[in-house]
């Protein structure tokens, strides 16, 4: 395709500028440390401008910055830029990219009890396993050997990838994605301590994911003694995410890798948590929060607020503390000879 | 069942007071935050008082504390009470919650060794591969796509879920749990540095499970080089606990989600971890020791001790550090001002 | 086998020292804690040095220390020593240890797309999914339930576990170790932030594994929007490690139990991260570096540099710095006796 086709699709989805110049073929998209002919690659900001003088690809995405454009028209590549860049680099993947999506059948080899119930352009891969009373909406795409407990019920163009296991009564929302190895609806953590031991406690609740959330590789959402665990709509966990019994997650949330909610945590919308985080039992998180990575939380923390460290406290106050933790060493020895000075 | 009915099987466990009044029909058990009439609901204690006033429970699982049980009174809700009300809220559970456990049968798209001995009423879900020689108890259970190597043994009753895995030579006692997704008996990470890079060490040795050890999902308890790596009955691990080759671990402790315990790490008996706990090579636990959720434990703790932070101190003085810790900033500005005057 | 031949085998691979004394029967290795007779145990250096004087093993493997060699003679147990005993306790692991490897076959449950091209000598469990298009060589062994999607190869005696998922494009050198549970080149986390939502991007690039690559089980390695995700040859990491999309990991690097790097992190070679070590987007590793357990890096670390903490700093600030930490209350209490001194 040509790059005047790329800039054209592109404007179909976002206010772009551009400056086509030979209008060269472009046959993909590449990163820019490794990019070759006929691509298009991204600048992401100023950190990567040099790139620009030595990057052998055909094209640029740019962000809406003048000095990156000129830089760009004095080395003779055609550019595209946008006021977020990297919207402007997800549609153009888009453009060449055609993800693995297979084709609505039901392999001979899956296991599915005889009360489940199917509806249409499903697809549901060879050693999928579907036990009663299971129901699979409109455009589901199972992939091979995930697990399905019964009562589970699956809406419409959600995906299950390999592996998943989905225990039972988990209602999975619409366009959710499970990526593989994820554990979902499994029993939570509860023991009471008796003077014979744990007593396990029953697990008699269920998980809810609403519409659009994605639970990364290897993550376990468990399901609590009585109630649900509930994840908001469009919230989405990267991998081995830890959610607890009777959590509630609100909408559009992003947790990175590792983040570990104990039991009961309520989190609001909007929340981001850094790579393993983790929130103690029973702690609200208010809308728009976010926590820094390695973050422990062990106190409720307010819409808006931005934290860090362990135990976490106002990231302002982190960032001053962490730097004089540094300087522990010296303030201490200073400190004796004022000390000794003082006795003097 | 009547609430009445209900107090009588309660009573027939544990020692309760109880109050029936208009002694409704309850028909299961909610969540304090979501009851609905015809429940009976849990009340773990004074912070969640205000619920009693507003609840449409019909009746209520209390503390043996007597002004929580006057304002149930004056709001007219029939309640029950124990020492350890979470105690009575698990047996309520137990009362009403049917866990789906499937009847003994070998799925015929298993597919298992000849030479594996299998006693009755076992139950072995499809798409389960069963390697030579292993040994599977009475009453065990294993649901689908569970993949067990050469030479495991598995006890009376142990339930195996979806998706995990069981290596070479493991022995998992009676009524052990594993959750989905987790693998015990991997290979232990033991590798030589030698001139020619990495060297494997052979990991010859088993993972032995005692009975009423429960995993969580996506758990890895590994094997090592000689010997065995042994965790003691009736000790429970959360979601992605990770156990290092040659670890001991005692009786009754419990482990909350992604505890990692390095390599060789000896834990006693009653031990509890919190959340992202992790323990370094070859260290020692004490029986009753704990740790606080995001611990780094570098040195060995003893019995009964409770240490925090990373590295880990104990546990009154990790309070008092932390709290200071928010306060280096303007501790760092006083003293600088000290040292100035100081100079003068 | 005597020990004379256990000896003799040994010193075909590295040079050893040896008193043969009686010349005991040998039958295996045993862990020094737990040895029993006609075994050969390990003593790792002078920490273990009174199991010596009580031990049945009727052999042992020594450092080249005299004094424990000496008291070894003492207890007239015969002994091999070398430079790294280590490798001398791997070296007799060998001797005995014959580990499970399945003959070449594919199980007949197995479900193969027809355009897969499988070399000979491969080994194919029950259950193994195929997709189409992937290229399996000489010498692979897929254990059961694992599922490899599209345009995956895998080269030379690859080992992969059982319950294991390749995602589509991804690339498997030879001699590489797959863990059970373990999910190669899943979809990287990446959303673009936009006024309806999140934007999910997609994620066109792979995941490439040099020769030699270990992947602990339950780890995930995502794949990048574009471009690749690669780990150098013999790079070795343990259980639950996850490695963002777009990162590049050096050859020779060993990342303990829940490593976890976020999204375009770049390593050197021969680097270590200690267990539940994070490393923060972009950041870069310089060779030989190595950041204990515990540590979050949020900073670029240079060749050859030792870190601790979190946010991660120097390790001999660190040691110092996390010495005074345990002091603060007490230097708090001082330091305000001083302030008011001075104000007087």
């Amino acid at each position: 395709m040509r790059f005047s086709e790329v800039v054209a699709h592109l404007s179909q989805k976002i206010s772009v500028t551009a400056k086509e110049g030979k209008n060269p073929e472009i046959k993909g998209v590449s990163p820019i440390e490794e990019a070759t002919m006929q691509t298009i690659s991204y600048i992401e900001g100023r950190k990567f401008a040099h790139y620009i003088n030595i990057t052998p690809a055909s094209a640029l995405i740019l962000p809406q910055d003048e000095t990156l454009q000129a830089q760009a028209d004095d080395q003779g590549i055609p550019w595209v830029a946008a006021e977020v860049p990297r919207l402007l680099f997800a549609h153009a993947i888009d453009l060449f990219y055609r993800p693995f999506h297979p084709t609505p059948d039901v392999h001979p080899s899956a296991v599915i009890d005889p009360s489940a119930e199917i509806q249409e352009n499903v697809y549901i891969g060879a050693n999928v396993v579907v036990y009663p009373r299971v129901k699979i909406s409109s455009g589901v795409c199972i992939y091979p050997n995930v697990v399905i407990y019964p009562d589970v019920t699956i809406d419409d163009r959600a995906i299950l990838h390999a592996n998943a296991t989905i225990h039972e009564r988990t209602q999975i929302g619409k366009d959710c994605i499970i990526h593989s190895g994820a554990v979902i609806g499994g029993e939570g953590f509860g023991f009471v301590p008796t003077s014979q031991g744990w007593l396990k406690m029953q697990q008699s609740g269920c998980v809810v994911l609403e519409e659009g959330v994605e639970v990364g590789s290897n993550s376990n959402i468990d399901r609590p003694a009585v109630g649900e665990t509930r994840i908001g709509r469009n919230t989405k966990f990267d991998n081995a995410v830890h959610i607890g019994h009777g959590c509630r997650v609100g909408e559009n949330c992003a947790f990175a890798a590792q983040v570990v909610l104990a039991g009961g945590v309520k989190v609001g919308n909007n929340v981001l948590l850094g790579g393993q985080s983790a929130i103690a039992n029973q702690i609200t998180i208010g809308d728009g929060a976010r926590a820094t990575g390695h973050s422990g939380i062990t106190r409720d923390v307010k819409a808006g607020e931005i934290v860090s460290g362990s135990p976490a406290v106002p990231n302002h106050i982190y960032l001053r503390s962490s730097a004089i933790y540094k300087r522990l060493p010296e303030m201490y020895r200073m400190f004796q000879k004022l000390v000794k000075g003082s006795k003097n």
